[in-house]
């Protein structure tokens, strides 16, 4: 008798993924997957963004989080069409979660959809959503050792965002060591400096963001 | 024919984890499992905690990260004796590795064991390692949702460190928001404020520390 045995468990999500991938290039939006610590600033990030984007963009939200709706809620009361996953204490966001996801959103109307995967600097590093840019948010506090201690998140990200930058000197942050880091586990990713508070940076990331969705 | 599955890894882990705690009993040795998001302050809280111990108090500690030495080097070059464990990208310590690490350091001579867990505030809440206490740092630029939006950790928390106290004005960080939140999930638990960059608060939890290893 053969035992049938799900061998790996990230095959069936990537098979996921890549449906999802075939829906999105379909419907014409844009993805991004936003990985982070927790508090690194992802829902700030999504709101400097949104702030800033030409009216031809029309964006959505997918929020995930182990509990709570805090996050949605503040995207919500921007106006801007937002669902919440609650993983229930799972550490990642898979790709059948997102596909759960999508009928909830009005996603004909949207051409721009961001991620915000759970705050978690490892786990979901590994699992394919099917978004075309898995960026990954690092913030000032944290410290500048965080490429070398968590590799393995930042070599999978196609753009890194530096956050909380107006507080570099009061964490004596040293750019140069992150940097020198991150081109260790990832050569030539952008990097973007900026800050969702003061708005300094921001626009860098937008300008680069519209370039790679035209791509 | 029967086919042997292992029903639930967390028992096997359990069951390592009490010998472990058996062994640090018979070795007098209190031990603090430190668990916190990446950059909240872990190895900062241990040198603030070890330079203010009595000189009866004989410390150690293991280092869990995903890869470097950078937190142990640290440790280190203040004479404290520890041991680096690399998960080589896993995302949390499980009790054979703090049994494995235990051989190379000098537990005859320590009675205390501080283990720092890898920066997650998710994963490591699953695993038992025997020890006496869960810590759970936080730390201020996170923001003060932190214990709604990560129940699970707060959850088992024998006591919690907000870090990074210095900054509440900076961050806007509304304590009484993010208390409430912590009686929510783990009622009672008692919650230390302090800074170890100023020293702030940190008196206080010593003392408490001492009077728990006291028992």
């Amino acid at each position: 008798m053969k035992i049938p045995v799900v061998k790996d468990i990230l095959n069936a999500n990537d098979q996921v993924a890549a449906e999802n991938r075939e829906f999105f290039d379909q419907n014409n939006t844009f993805v991004l997957n936003l990985m982070a610590s927790p508090g690194a600033g992802k829902t700030s990030f999504i709101l400097a963004t949104v702030d800033r984007l030409p009216a031809a963009i029309r964006p959505g939200v997918i929020e995930g989080d182990l509990a709570s709706s805090i996050d949605a809620d503040t995207i919500s009361g921007r106006g801007v069409p937002v669902v919440q996953i609650n993983t229930g204490g799972g550490c990642h966001l898979d790709a059948p979660m997102i596909r759960s996801a999508l009928p909830h959103l009005p996603m004909a109307e949207l051409n721009l959809l961001f991620i915000e995967n759970v705050g978690n600097l490892v786990c979901p590093a590994e699992f394919k959503l099917g978004a075309d840019l898995a960026v990954v948010v690092a913030s000032v506090p944290e410290g500048h050792d965080k490429p070398y201690k968590y590799p393995s998140m930042f070599a999978v990200a196609d753009a890194v965002i530096l956050n909380k930058a107006d507080l570099i000197d009061v964490f004596e942050f040293d750019v140069d060591y992150f940097c020198r880091g991150l081109e260790m586990v990832n050569a030539g990713v952008p990097c973007f400096v900026l800050s969702c508070r003061t708005g300094e940076g921001v626009d860098d990331w937008i300008e680069w963001l519209l370039e790679r969705r035209q791509g």
